[in-house]
């Protein structure tokens, strides 16, 4: 049977204005993201019609992965530090799915 | 127990320097697919740091609401005649998952 991994889902929707201020945390928090041992997959993406919409794409080799994430220096650094206060709302969905990794 | 739908996350790859001219498709494509019965979401993002790196985020009702997506009208006409020509390859991972729409 085909790896099984979390695969996150957040949608981000930046404030008015707030859009383009965020490209250089989340580039910044991708990279150390990367590096954690559980990350399999961390690519955020910007909606070409609603420049405040972002979503990015994660995956972890295990069910804790996104919350050993969210205890990481750098995510509360860049995440809760920078970022969620650029933020009008998160929605985060995660599911643990079969497959291979994208 | 929450309603179960199919989680499709399809990554497009551009051929060099076709990225813009995916949008307007996209587009077109994203608001005709809306509209089908079985479709719950629809929509693309672009990757800030790689123009030609799209990834469309779809949900349907049913497990084989991709393949009913597939034979539509408007995804021949669009999809199949004017975005894939324009692609480098496809990524596309689907799942049935549990939990509210996004």
């Amino acid at each position: 049977m085909a790896d099984v991994y979390l695969q996150v889902i957040a949608h981000y929707f930046a404030k008015p204005g707030n859009g383009d201020a965020l490209v250089k945390p989340l580039t910044e928090l991708a990279a150390a993201t990367r590096a954690e041992p559980g990350n399999l997959y961390y690519e955020f993406f910007r909606s070409p019609l609603d420049p405040e919409h972002f979503v990015i794409m994660e995956q972890y080799s295990h069910a804790d992965g996104l919350a050993v994430h969210r205890e990481t220096e750098h995510f509360q650094r860049i995440g809760v530090g920078i970022i969620i206060p650029l933020l009008e709302r998160r929605e985060v969905s995660s599911h643990l799915v079969s497959g291979d990794t994208a």
